[in-house]
């Protein structure tokens, strides 16, 4: 076998909340078989037979995140914007402890405001915003990372689009990607990563329903090589969640000590 | 008025649960007045009369964090280890968005496991740990750095402790100050900070009920450091935790779009 | 002695080239008594009598920074643009060694080319440029931190100024501060600090000679905060720059072991 | 073409200062080949037809690393100890170079000490050390990465080895993956890494040449897991090392300004 090369298919999830696209005309001509089709098509397009992608709907039974899909999933992509606060509560513990255990997790666009998201950073991750169709040109700081590869230039554009802008209220990312150009005047940080435990999370900004974000090129590319990049490892050292009390220890202590057990039952 | 100095002292709140110490002989016999009182007296023997320190425990009403008492702590210290799941979780909110806008957060030991350090971190904050009166030796990795200041040495020493030991389920930190030798053959991320909305974050590992650390010199005038160090400042940019719309935008916008309000309401 | 307030001003050297504003006529009438006049009458607006500042220019020996001018300053800023490689080899030596002691670094605008800059980072801190007198916007991205203090915004403006770009040929910044937003579509990380041995460097990209960017109200600010955020602690560890043989050792060994010193020779 | 596959062999050169290898008796019985023939098959035992490994010694014309050699590199990795000093400044400057362009750079053990290792850090990379035989035990911090993958358990031990303790000077590591714990009482960053342009370094501590540390099961597969995480990516942005003036401006700019040409030259 050769190790450089995964040894299966890597298992992606595409998880949407599926309103918007239901309910909206514009939107519903612009994502006619719904937005996470286009995200599943476009993972397809560049990772081919080293991937096999499906989907899950909030309307499904369990968002259609169930503990066997959870099991069997390495890359979780999520999107969502008006109906946050319909995903369950416990489906959102089991995805928090799945990432920590190394489950790959990218967040798009407005699920910045999704519970996981808020959850897993601890921040309200709130932004500014304005909906006015205006130019975004995203520039690249790690012009060597993988989720970048296959840029041909230092930038590439969204000729109209939502605006995010800073102050983003979110931990330092453990890698700064993308900062976004408006040309109503804001900055943002919009390719993050953080590590989580095991696991690793992507957040990438561009994809408002509205626009045809999910048709662009390099929109795509990016999300394809995030899926790639986030994969875990396969064979690495078995999770731990929780606090082992550690005894004998490892190495010899010269102190003989009395513990008082009642001090650690809680 | 001269900037370099703050215009008013350092409004301190020492936390503490506050159950050991009145209920096991031991610990009792170690902090006759209550762990918070040793606290309290190690940042004002260093601080003197820049800072004002008042204690809050978890059996008083509010826990001793009322609106008023929030609204007037810049830096909040944090201890608790067998109660964690009786701090009212309305409580925990209040603390999370006070240190959003700014408040200083130090928790120390077994704080680790505090429904507010893990809400602010995302993650299990587990832990290896054992009682076995060891020796810690904590090594400074920044030794520029405010919290370490008044260190004569790279190292310094606690002759018999509690062990903590890596994997420590915790984000990476923006800042790791200290790391920690155990004689039984672990090492710990000791102090670390982090950033969360406006507030700062310092973790920091010794405070062992069984063990008098609270007098142990360095930790005394870390303890100090640290409170000094997460104080904010007190005149910077308001405070934002919503996500407003930025309408009309900064600078002037090329095209003409309509907006379908219906998409932004929810 | 209130340990909160700092025993002694804090001694800072502005550094300047020095050579556009004798020799260009247009530079000459903005700046009549040199950039580094109008930089320390900011530092000095804001820190009064916290602080003594002394200039230092490449035009007098040894730059104006002797072993007792380095040795008698906490921090240090630097502004050069056509004349870099003036500096000499041997001072770029001692400051960048004075940097690992503790001394604080401002680098400004141009700066981001000097020989201790480059130095101290390892990269070539290349970018983009175009002097077209747009406008810049600086987003703060920590708007808690120190050296944004007494902003009264999430942004601020420099209505006319030459634009860096990204990509900027720089390590990871250990904080990113603020994030610049150019009228003609670039971004860039214009606010950075780093930590190298037990000093910190700062970076502050405006300050073009040919636009009024040191009479600029914020900019004032900013360059008084960061002085007084990289002032190194008067009484912490020593420094050690070398490598020592530790032995005996802190804690016991089990093995005996015996060593050929002809190995350690070189 | 399947995208997560390479399209085509990584292509490693294992630099070696082979001197203590040659001269020193007890060095020359444990790597009778000498150490870089032990790298190239702990390399080689794991990633098999994934890559190529060459070698290239410090006594070879341009120490084995000419234009060509470099140019079809994609990992390099280095070992030197006592003749550090002997490598040409020019060959430094060209692996400097190679690294900002996208090459990984893998330093090994004393070559915390190279010329290249400074050079990229900016910092004197100084360090405690002891030769005691004593045990190590690697506790690994990111138990998700890549360069820890297929380790068993959170650590792994070397049972008799030279020691390097904290305080390492070098700059805050973009990633730390390994802590040691040394038997005498010290710790140590032992796996780190740090983007420097488009290329990636990882610092791996161990590697003493009196110890069987090439023969180490977890060593071997860490740096062959290092190798395939620091291959650069084939198809990414052209690399720019210069500052390019972008006239016209990508975005329209409303003042109109003449620029001095003389102020940008020199």
């Amino acid at each position: 076998m050769d190790p450089a090369m995964p040894s299966a298919p890597i298992r992606v999830t595409v998880w949407h909340e599926h309103v918007h696209d239901r309910v909206n005309a514009a939107v519903k001509k612009l994502y006619p078989k719904g937005m996470h089709a286009e995200m599943k098509s476009a993972i397809q397009e560049h990772l081919g037979s080293a991937v096999t992608v499906r989907t899950a709907l909030l309307e499904e039974p369990e968002h259609g995140l169930t503990d066997e899909v959870l099991a069997n999933t390495d890359v979780l992509t999520w999107w969502g914007h008006c109906a946050h606060d319909q995903v369950d509560d416990a489906i959102v513990e089991k995805v928090h402890r799945r990432v920590l255990e190394g489950m790959g997790l990218i967040v798009l666009h407005s699920g910045h405001y999704s519970k996981i998201f808020k959850r897993l950073l601890g921040t309200t991750c709130s932004l500014r915003w304005r909906e006015a169709g205006e130019k975004e040109r995203l520039w690249c700081l790690m012009t060597g990372h993988p989720i970048a590869d296959g840029l041909d230039d230092e930038y590439f554009e969204i000729e109209h689009t939502e605006m995010y802008g800073e102050f983003f209220d979110i931990p330092t990312p453990d890698e700064l990607i993308f900062v976004s150009w408006f040309e109503g005047g804001e900055v943002f940080r919009s390719g993050c990563t953080w590590n989580r435990g095991k696991g690793k999370i992507f957040y990438f900004r561009p994809g408002h329903e509205t626009f045809p974000i999910y048709y662009h090129k390099q929109v795509r590319r990016i999300l394809a090589n995030a899926v790639k990049h986030l994969t875990p490892s396969r064979c690495s050292a078995p999770v731990r969640l929780e606090a082992p009390c550690i005894d004998p220890p490892l190495s010899p202590i010269a102190t003989v000590h009395e513990v008082d057990q009642s001090l650690h039952e809680h």
